[in-house]
């Protein structure tokens, strides 16, 4: 059997997963078609709405990572030649024009410095200008800590017939996310941030607007593994085989979303501030600033600059070796730069920050 | 915590998952650059290319099901207006042409009959003849139970410049499948069939020549999520991040691998032989009969024709009530008229051979 330490993970995703999530995993597998799996399904869907504070009718978990949720709102939303008005200011702005491109779009980007976030009156002049056909912003931006801001966008868009397209991986589950509220017509998370259930689904939303987008497609979905066309027609209640669920992982995201709604959105909400403020005001006491813009720093992942003359790979493999305890190193231009600590989901609780606060501070020799 | 029943999966796939594997899935939760995870990374390609019979380089787990493997192959090997020739004799022999067409490829199909084989002189002449980029086949219909013979096309193929693609859902780890040997150039499987891991990975396989297909391309691949130019450098030497890995996944797939290899694949291959042999025989003392070919029926899904005057779906739902059996209804033309029993992987054993005649002899009423 294979040999896996217990570490701590308290980098940019994955998160811990609890016990009862990894239980679930466990359970026997079942049929796509067994009717007990599909009544799963319907409690998947039904616990999601919630959690996405939507109630769109296609709300589901796509068989894929965080990044194939990305593609799917792009390939099904997405005809050749669309403009597509894309934020970028880290790496997952960033991918998002590189897929868009890939699908067809002509992408126009609106740029900001890594670890800023975009004034709202900003992204709504530039909707005015180009007039795209989608707009799409990163709401917890992975690479730089960056919490944007967007309950304005959805209105904006709406006035210009565009469709308002969010990414939520990092997000959903530890801030607020109000897909109904804030307008938007497509949205995609991971389940191993937040949500705590291990890697390899994408949980998505899309607005019945977005779903006639897709009806009045001239050309098919490029991805027939991502077709919303057809995959609608399994998740709803016409239950048509499309491809096989990866029916243990949804156990999981089952028994993951039912501890988050146990906990309760807004207790969520309010324990991932809570851990974020203890740790900043500790790593304030070590020397260690953060190098996301004053005010818009994400709860759940702290991007914190690497003190002057400190070896940033050392101290995360010291950390690793010494400690089990992961953390992030940046990405891109924050390459070498930044460490990335997250406070996600489960890995968000006292004694976690507590003890990452502690082995940094022998660490460094503070 | 879901209340998940123990059924004893014949159908079409998932099979069984036996407890290693299950046990290995709730192992907990690393990260995707962790240095244990790397580890176990590169055994499983090892592995991978043991099942597979292959030295390709290129030898991994896609991050979706098995069609996400196919869509792998396809959106990477084929650019806009590429010729490809697609074998279709089934569902998934169709489900290859749609894939390939929205890659932007010319589709030339091949059809023969549902449940029969293509003569593989007939596949030769159609590659002399139509002179594809690419030549795809269905190694084991799973819709229809044939077993298509495929030892002679590669050469065929490489004489003309035609890439080999080769559809191994179903037959890998329960037949033989020589990738090597039979000069294929790109193929792809699942997890959830002879290999008795839960479906959410595609072991994919490509030949040094179909990596040259692809750094040759003039344009980028269309899906970002699948792009092997950048995937392949996580898996390789790199560990660039691409995707996050479905970390405890992978841990199911290496020890599903390690099962494989323990029994070892020619005892694998014959016992699934044994058992498709055993199964056959009873089902004609109840007078069922084989809906593939004769001398081509796979030995791990064995598509039988629903005996005239038999409620078709009320004995499946029979075998799933009262016996906790999941046996496959027919797809497409086979709709209503065919049954499909897998005894695949772990669900291939004597006891569940024994246990599904007895089963419907009652039922019958024989």
């Amino acid at each position: 059997m294979i040999n896996i330490p217990q570490r701590i993970l308290l980098g940019p995703g994955p998160s811990d997963t609890p016990a009862r999530v990894l239980e679930a995993l466990g359970r026997p597998t079942i049929g796509h078609l067994d009717p007990v799996f599909l009544q799963l399904m319907d409690e998947i869907r039904a616990k999601l709405k919630e959690v996405f504070r939507t109630s769109n009718e296609m709300t589901m978990a796509m068989s894929g990572t965080g990044s194939a949720g990305m593609e799917t709102v792009f390939a099904n939303l997405v005809e050749p030649g669309d403009e597509v008005l894309v934020g970028v200011n880290g790496v997952f702005g960033g991918r998002m024009a590189d897929v868009a491109g890939r699908c067809g779009a002509v992408v126009e980007k609106l740029e900001a410095p890594w670890g800023t976030v975009f004034d709202q009156g900003e992204v709504i002049k530039a909707i005015e200008r180009v007039k795209p056909k989608i707009v799409a912003i990163v709401h917890a931006e992975t690479s730089t800590g960056a919490h944007q801001p967007v309950d304005r966008i959805g209105e904006a868009a709406r006035a210009n017939a565009a469709l308002f397209l969010l990414d939520c991986v990092t997000s959903l589950g530890g801030a607020p996310v109000e897909i109904d509220k804030w307008g938007v017509d497509a949205a995609y998370s991971g389940t191993q941030k937040c949500l705590s259930c291990p890697p390899g689904l994408s949980p998505v939303t899309f607005s019945a607007r977005a779903m006639e987008r897709l009806a009045a497609r001239k050309q098919k979905v490029q991805s027939w593994y991502l077709d919303l066309s057809m995959i609608k027609n399994y998740w709803g209640q016409e239950r048509a085989y499309h491809h096989t669920a990866p029916i243990n992982m949804l156990y999981g995201l089952h028994e993951a979303l039912t501890i988050v709604l146990e906990e309760g959105l807004e207790n969520r909400f309010n324990r991932h501030r809570a851990m974020a403020a203890m740790l900043k005001e500790g790593l304030a006491k070590l020397g260690i600033s953060y190098a996301s813009q004053e005010g818009h720093s994400l709860p759940m992942l702290n991007a914190v600059t690497v003190p002057d003359g400190v070896d940033e790979a050392g101290v995360r493999r010291r950390l690793l070796d010494d400690y089990g305890i992961e953390i992030g190193a940046g990405l891109g231009v924050f390459k070498g730069k930044v460490w990335r600590i997250g406070l996600m989901g489960y890995s968000s609780s006292r004694r976690n920050v507590a003890l990452v606060l502690a082995a940094l501070r022998e660490i460094l020799g503070k």
